[in-house]
C-alpha cells in the first residue's frame, strides 16, 4: 500500500466520522440486538459488546442454545428489578461458565463521552457513548455502565465473578449502587411497557403471595439477526455521538419552554435522560 | 384547668411523642386516602394535605362528586407519566377552579425532617416527613414534595395557578426537573404494578398509534373512609419519624451486606429509598 492509497483511506475514514456526527439516527446491528418475546408482548435488547464482550458473548451463546426459552421471570420487584433464569438453579444453569465481572473498565486520558453532567450523587461525570449511559470518574480513570431504568444486567451471589446465565432488568428509579459491582451488558430500546408489566412476585407483608405457575414465562429469547427478515424488528436510536444530540443536551438544561415558568436547576440525571429510538420495522 | 392538668397534658403529649418515635408503622388514616380503581387492578394513594392543602381538598371533592370516574389516562409515556383526565377539557371540567400552586413552601429554622442526604444534583437536602419523600434548601427556607416514582401531582398548562383536576402519576425514573413548579400532593402506596400496566398512549415514531377507545379508564375514583369496612384497604407505612427508620438508613448508605464485596459511595438518592407498606386488609 503506497502513501495515495493511505491518504485516500485516512480521507475515507475522516469523512466516515463526520458523516457519523452528523446523522442524528443509528440503526441497531442485527446480530448485536436481542428480540425477548414475553406472553403479552416483545421486547427488544441492544446489547454492548463494546463494554462487556464477555457478558455478551455468553448470552448471546446462551440465547442460540435457547437456554432461555421457558425461564421465568422469578423475583420481580416493583422500582427494581425484574429477574428471569432457572430458579432451581438446575444441571442446565450449572453448565454454564461463571464470568469474571465486566462491571467497569479502566480509560486513559483519550477516553471521551457525549458528557451529561458533572458531579452526581455517585460519579465524577455523566454521559453518553453508543446510545448507553455511562459513568466516568476521572480521578481513578475508571468509567462503567450506569444502572438506569431498563438496563439488563448479570445476577450474581456474593462472589465478584459468579454471574453465569441469570439476568434481572431495571424497572424503577436506578439502583446506582450497584453501578461497578454488576455488569450491565445492555439496554431495552423497545417495549419497556412489557417489561413493566411482568408479573411482580414480590408482595408486601399481608398481602396473598403470587403462585410460581403466574410466574411470567420467556417464550423466546432470540439474536435479531438469526430471525428471518420479516420477523425482524428494524430499530434506529439516537446518535449520541452526533451534534444534534449534543444540541438537544444544551435544551433540555435550559428549559427555555414556557412551560417552565421558574426555570429548575441546569442539571441532567443522565437516568432521566432519555435516548430515543424509532421503528423502521415491526417483526411480524 | 390547673397547673396539675397541664402536666398531666404535657406528660400525655410527650408520651403519644415518644411512643410515635418508636413505633416502626403508622396506619394510613381512611378520610385522607384514594381507592383509585383500574380495570386490571387496585391502587391506593395516600393524600399529603399537611404539604398541599388546597390541592387535596379539591382532589377529594372531586373525588366525591365522581368527577374521575369514566376519565381516561390519555397521556402516557413510559418512563415519565400515566395522566388522566377528561380529554376534551370538556365543561366538566371548566366548571371546576383553578388552583394557586402549592409546589413548595417556606420553612422556619425549627423545620426539620428525616434527612437522608445532604446535596444531590437538585436540592441542598433530601428527606422524609410523614413517609413523603421532600426536599429542602435551608438557603432560600424553602422546602418541596420531590418527584419521585408514584408520586401523584395535578397537570397545569403554562400558567404556574392553572390545575384543577387533570392529575398525573410518576411511572419512571424520577422527573426532579418538575420539582418546585407543579404541585405533588401524594403517593401511591399500593399497586403501583397496576400504574406501571396503564396502557402507554404514547407511542415511538414508526410505531402503530394506540385508539383512543384502548386508553385505560378509571373504573372509580373513592375516598377509602367513604367506602363499606369490608371494601376498605387497611395499610400501614413505615414510620419514617421512628428511631428504626433511621436506624434502616443508616444500614442501608453502610451496605455491610456480603453481597457488596466493594462498598458504594456511603449516599442515598431520595428517590430510590424505599418507605414500605404493608396490608392489614384488602379491600372486598
Amino acid at each position: 500500500m503506497n502513501i495515495k492509497h493511505i491518504s485516500l483511506l485516512a480521507l475515507l475514514a475522516l469523512t466516515t466520522l463526520s458523516a457519523k456526527a452528523e446523522q442524528e439516527w443509528r440503526q441497531l446491528n442485527a446480530s448485536n440486538t436481542i428480540l425477548m418475546t414475553l406472553p403479552h408482548g416483545k421486547v427488544v435488547i441492544e446489547l454492548a459488546p463494546q463494554f462487556a464482550p464477555n457478558h455478551v458473548e455468553q448470552f448471546i451463546k446462551l440465547t442460540k442454545q435457547k437456554h432461555y426459552d421457558g425461564n421465568k421471570f422469578y423475583r420481580v420487584i416493583d422500582g427494581f428489578v425484574a429477574q428471569a433464569g432457572p430458579k432451581d438453579g438446575s444441571f442446565k444453569d450449572k453448565s454454564v461458565p461463571t464470568l469474571t465481572i465486566e462491571g467497569e473498565w479502566a480509560t486513559d486520558k483519550n477516553w471521551a463521552f457525549t458528557k451529561v453532567q458533572n458531579k452526581d450523587l455517585f460519579a465524577e461525570q455523566t454521559g453518553f457513548k453508543d446510545g448507553f449511559a455511562l459513568a466516568h470518574n476521572p480521578s481513578e480513570n475508571k468509567a462503567w455502565m450506569t444502572h438506569c431504568p431498563g438496563v439488563i444486567a448479570m445476577a450474581r451471589s456474593n462472589k465478584a465473578n459468579s454471574a453465569s446465565s441469570h439476568f434481572y432488568i431495571t424497572n424503577g428509579q436506578a439502583p446506582r449502587y450497584l453501578d461497578r459491582i454488576m455488569t450491565v451488558f445492555g439496554r431495552v430500546v423497545y417495549g419497556m411497557n412489557h417489561v413493566q408489566a411482568i408479573t411482580r412476585t414480590s408482595v408486601i407483608e399481608g398481602q396473598a403471595k403470587v403462585a410460581k405457575q403466574d410466574y411470567t414465562p420467556i417464550i423466546a429469547m432470540q439474536l435479531m439477526s438469526d430471525l428471518p427478515k420479516e420477523q425482524q424488528f428494524i430499530i434506529e436510536v439516537q446518535n449520541t455521538e452526533s451534534a444534534m444530540f449534543a444540541e438537544k443536551l444544551v435544551k433540555r438544561k435550559k428549559r427555555a419552554n414556557a412551560f417552565f415558568y421558574k426555570k429548575p436547576p441546569p442539571v441532567l440525571d443522565i437516568c432521566q435522560t432519555p435516548v430515543k429510538a424509532r421503528l423502521l420495522q415491526a417483526g411480524k
